[in-house]
C-alpha cells in the first residue's frame, strides 16, 4: 500500500467530520444492524482474508481464523450493547421547587459520542486489535466515525478489511465517511493533529504510545488518547503449588509464553517460584516448532532483548531457544531464562523491560511474604498479574499478594494464564501506566465504549428538543435512572441531617 | 499563610501515599460517615468561616452562607453515593464452558480509586470549588486521599477549612493523611510532578489549566488531569421571545451577569437577540451596587478585557458600569456592550475571550436559522448554552440550535440561566475544550466521582481474595450486574447470528 497522500487524507478526515452528526443521532437499531452487517461481511470473507493475514504476519491459520471469529463476535456484542442502552447512563432528576438550597430545575443527562476517533492499529492482532478490532468496534458503537491508521505490518489485509467494513456499514444505512483508513506514519501524525479528530486509540509499544500521547496532549485543542502499551504480566507460584509439583504448570507456562511466538501484550514475562523449585520447562520448550515473528522491527527488538537478558550476570538459560532467518523472515523458538530476586533488583534495567517475543524469565524467591512488596517494587503498571495455587489452598496465604496485583494492574488471575482475554462486560484490558496511557480503562469488553463518550445535560427542555433516550416516552427503550423531588437516594439518615440532597447556586 | 516548605510538602505527600491503601479498602459506611462528619463540622463552624471568607474574597455574606451550605450538602450527597454503591459499576460474568470462542472463565469487575488526588482550588468559590469543594468530595468518596493546593486568594479560610475537614475525617475513622493541604505555586507544581500523586483536578483559567495539564501529561508516568477552564455560556433569544417583550429577561440577564460580580464560570457572557430588539438593560444595570472583585489579578484582567471590548470598532456600550479602587480592593458594577454578528466575526480576537467579571456582550443577529452555525463558528467548547423562548413556543424552531449547543457544550438550558448549577446525579458541569481539559466529564454532581476510578477484574478468584463488592454474599449490598453463561444480553437475534456473545483468545 502506498502512503496516503495529503489530498486523500483530507478527503478521509472531511468525510469523517461530515458523517459525525448523523452517526451520533442514528437510532441504536440502525447502528447495531450495521455492526452486525460488518461482522457478517467479515465472516463471509474469511477465506479471502485469512490467507492474506497468514502471508503478511506469519501467524498460523487456526490462530487467525479464531482471531477473526473473535473480532466478529466482538462487533456483534457491541451491537447488543448499543441496543441495550445501559451504556448511555441516562439520569433524570425531577424538578424540586422545595429543595433545601432553593428551587431545582429538571435535569436530564445521557452520554454522547466524542466525534471522529483515530485508531492506530496494532501489528500483533491483525484482526482483533486492528482495522475492525475492539477500539474501532467500541467507537462505532458509541456513534463516532472511525479513521484507522493501518499498521505497516499487514497493509493488504488492512485495505481489504476496511473496504469490507466500510461497504457493509454504508449499505446498512450509516453515513458515507463513517469508516476510513489511512496508511503511513506521517498520515497518522497529521491526522492526530487535525482538529476534526476528537479522540485517538492506540495499541502498541510504550515508546510509540508515549510519543503519540504527547502529541494529543499538546495540540492547541488537546484530545483524549487511549493507549494500550507495555505489560510483562508477572505470575506468582505459591509454595504449596510448588510442593504439589510443577510439571503441568511448566507445560502451560511454556504454552503461554510461546503461543503466537509470544507476541501478545498478555504474555507471561515473569514467573516467580520458591527458590530451587523444580520447573521442568526444557522439554516442553524444545517441543515447540519455530514460529515466524511479525516483522523485521519486532525480530530486531527481540534479538536485542534476548541477548541482553541471557548475557546478564546471574541469569541462567534453562531453555535456549533461538532466532533464525530465512527468506520469509525471522523464526523463533521459546527461550526461558532463570534468575533470582537479588539479581532482578541489581539488574533491573537489563531485565525488567518487556521482551516482545517467546521469552520469559523465571525468578526464584525466598519468602512468599515478600511477594506483595515485589509487585510494588518491580511491576508498577501491568495489564495483569497471576497467582498459581495448590488445589484447595487457603486464600489467606495470598490475599495480600492479590491486593498488590490489583493496586498495580487491571486484572487479577488465579490458576489461569493472562493470555486469552474474554470479551465480556466484566473484562478489563488495561491498567496503570505503562500498561496504558490516557486513562486506565479497558480496550477489551463492552466497557470499552465508555472511553468515546461524554455527558450532556438538558435543563428544563421541552420534549421537542430532547434526544430520544431522555424523553418520557423513551422510544429507544433504554434504562432511565430517575431521582424524584425530595427523594433521598438511598441512605435516609444522611439526607435527614442535611434536610435533603441535591442542588444549589453555582 | 507561608508557602509550604519542601520538608512539609514531603510529609503531606508521604502521608497521603501511606493512607491510600487503607482508604481504598475502607467500607462504604465508614467513608460515608466521615464525609457527613466533615459536613457537620463545617456547618458548625459557619460563624467562624464565613467572616474569614468575606474578608478574604469580598463576596457577600448571604452568598457565602449559601455556598457553604451547598458545599456541605454536596459532601452529604457523596456520602449517599458511596453507600448506594452503583458508582462501583460491579459486573459479574459467570464462567461458560461452552462458549463459542472456547471455554470462558468467571470474571468479576468493579472500580477502584486511582490513589492520591491533587486538587488545585479555585478563587471564585472559596467553599464549593475549593478545599472541601466538589473535586475533593468526589475524590474522597471514590476512596482517594486528597491533597489540596490552596488558592492564594483565601489562604486563612483554606487553612481553617482543611484543619476542620482533616480533623473530622480522622476522628470518624479514616487514616491520618487522608486530607492534606499545601500553599504556594511551587508546592503545587512539585506535587503535580510527584510520583505519589495519581491524578489531579483543577478549576481556574484556561492558561493555567493548559500549563498544568501539560505537566501532568509529560511526567515520566503521565497522570489524568481534570481541568475546568474557561466558558462564555452563550444565550440565544428566539424571535418569538423578543416579540413577547424582553423587559423581565433583561432584568434576569443583568442579575446573571452581575451576581458575585460575574466571577462565575457559568456567567452568561453573550446574549444573542434579533436585530434591533429592545433589551432594557441600562436601568437594571444601574441599580446594581458595586461588588468587590476577588483579588488584584482578576481586577487587572477584567479591566484589560473590559477596555479592549468597549474600544473595539462596532461595539456600543449600553450599560457603562465601572471599576474603582479603594483600600479594600477593586469594585465593579455591570457593563453591558452590544454589537452584531458581523462585528463579532471581524473582531473575534478582541471579543470572544472570557471576560471574568460583570460584563456581557449583546449580539444582534438577522436570521434565527443562522444560530446553529454561529454556535459552531464561535463557541466550540463551553460549559453551557441557553435558549430563551416565548411561552408555549413550538420547539421545532429551535431544535437545530439545541443540537448545536449539545455538540459543543455539557449543558443545554431552556428558559433559565446557566448560573445556578444543581448538585444532582444528572448534572453536567463540563464540556469540550476549553470548557474542560483532560476529559469532558463533570466536576459537579455525583457523576464527578467516576473521574477518580479505574476498573479491576478478578478472574477465577476464590471468595477469600475477592473484594466485598464482588462477592456472592455481597456484604456491602451494592448493585451487581450479572451475565449468565450462554445468556445473550438483550438482543437475541444478534446473538443468534454469532452463536452466542462473549470471549475468546487474546
Amino acid at each position: 500500500m502506498n502512503d496516503t497522500t495529503p489530498t486523500e487524507l483530507e478527503a478521509v478526515l472531511d468525510a469523517a467530520a461530515q458523517a459525525a452528526p448523523a452517526l451520533a443521532a442514528s437510532a441504536p437499531r440502525v447502528r447495531a444492524e450495521a455492526l452486525v452487517a460488518a461482522a457478517d461481511a467479515l465472516d463471509g470473507a474469511a477465506d479471502e482474508l485469512v490467507p492474506i493475514a497468514m502471508r503478511e504476519t506469519g501467524l498460523a491459520e487456526a490462530r487467525l481464523r479464531g482471531e477473526l471469529k473473535r473480532t466478529t463476535v466482538q462487533l456483534r456484542l457491541f451491537a447488543e450493547t448499543v441496543v441495550d442502552g445501559a451504556y448511555l447512563d441516562v439520569r433524570i432528576d425531577d424538578a424540586d421547587p422545595d429543595f433545601v438550597l432553593g428551587p431545582r430545575p429538571e435535569v436530564r443527562r445521557y452520554l454522547v459520542p466524542l466525534g471522529p476517533v483515530l485508531n492506530f492499529a496494532a501489528s500483533n492482532f491483525p484482526f482483533a486489535f486492528s482495522v475492525a478490532g475492539g477500539d474501532s468496534a467500541a467507537a462505532l458503537a458509541a456513534g463516532s466515525p472511525v479513521v484507522v491508521k493501518a499498521h505497516e505490518g499487514h497493509p493488504e489485509l488492512s485495505q481489504r478489511t476496511a473496504e469490507i467494513v466500510a461497504t457493509a456499514l454504508v449499505a446498512a444505512g450509516l453515513p458515507e465517511g463513517t469508516f476510513g483508513i489511512v496508511f503511513g506514519r506521517d498520515s497518522g501524525i497529521t491526522a492526530l493533529r487535525d482538529p476534526r479528530i476528537a479522540a485517538a486509540a492506540f495499541t502498541g509499544s510504550t515508546g510509540g504510545g508515549v510519543a503519540l500521547a504527547a502529541i494529543a496532549a499538546n495540540r492547541p485543542v488537546p484530545i483524549p488518547f487511549f493507549g494500550e502499551l507495555g505489560s510483562v504480566n508477572p505470575v506468582f507460584v505459591t509454595p504449596a503449588a510448588a510442593e504439589a509439583g510443577l510439571g503441568p504448570l511448566a507445560e502451560a507456562f511454556v504454552a503461554s509464553v510461546s503461543g503466537s511466538a509470544g507476541q501478545l501484550c498478555t504474555k507471561s514475562g515473569f514467573l516467580f517460584v520458591p527458590r530451587g523449585a523444580d520447573l521442568p520447562v526444557a522439554a516442553p520448550a524444545a517441543g515447540v516448532a519455530p514460529h515466524r515473528l511479525l516483522h523485521a522491527g519486532i525480530a530486531d527488538g527481540f534479538r536485542d532483548r534476548r541477548e541482553r537478558i541471557l548475557s546478564t550476570d546471574g541469569v541462567e538459560t534453562v531453555a535456549g531457544g533461538d532466532v533464525t532467518d530465512d527468506e520469509a523472515g525471522a523464526w523463533a523458538t521459546p527461550t526461558i531464562a532463570r534468575t533470582d530476586v537479588a539479581t532482578l533488583r541489581r539488574e533491573r534495567e537489563a531485565l525488567l523491560d518487556e521482551a516482545f517475543g517467546p521469552l520469559a524469565i523465571v525468578v526464584d524467591y525466598d519468602d512468599p511474604a515478600d511477594l506483595p512488596g515485589l509487585v510494588d517494587e518491580f511491576f508498577p503498571g501491568n495489564l495483569t498479574g497471576t497467582i498459581q495455587t495448590a488445589p484447595g489452598e487457603d486464600p489467606a496465604g495470598f490475599t495480600d499478594l492479590a491486593a498488590a496485583i490489583a493496586a498495580h494492574s487491571g486484572r487479577v488471575i488465579v490458576n489461569g494464564w493472562p493470555t486469552g482475554v474474554a470479551v465480556t462486560p466484566a473484562m478489563t484490558h488495561g491498567g496503570p501506566f505503562p500498561a496504558t496511557v490516557g486513562g486506565a480503562g479497558t480496550s477489551v469488553g463492552t466497557a470499552a465504549i465508555s472511553r468515546f463518550l461524554r455527558p450532556v445535560t438538558y435543563q428544563n427542555a421541552p420534549d421537542g428538543i430532547l434526544p430520544p433516550p431522555l424523553r418520557d416516552d423513551n422510544p429507544w427503550g433504554v434504562p432511565q435512572r430517575r431521582s424524584s423531588a425530595g427523594e433521598s437516594a438511598s441512605w435516609g439518615q444522611l439526607a435527614a441531617s442535611a434536610g435533603a440532597t441535591g442542588g444549589g447556586a453555582a
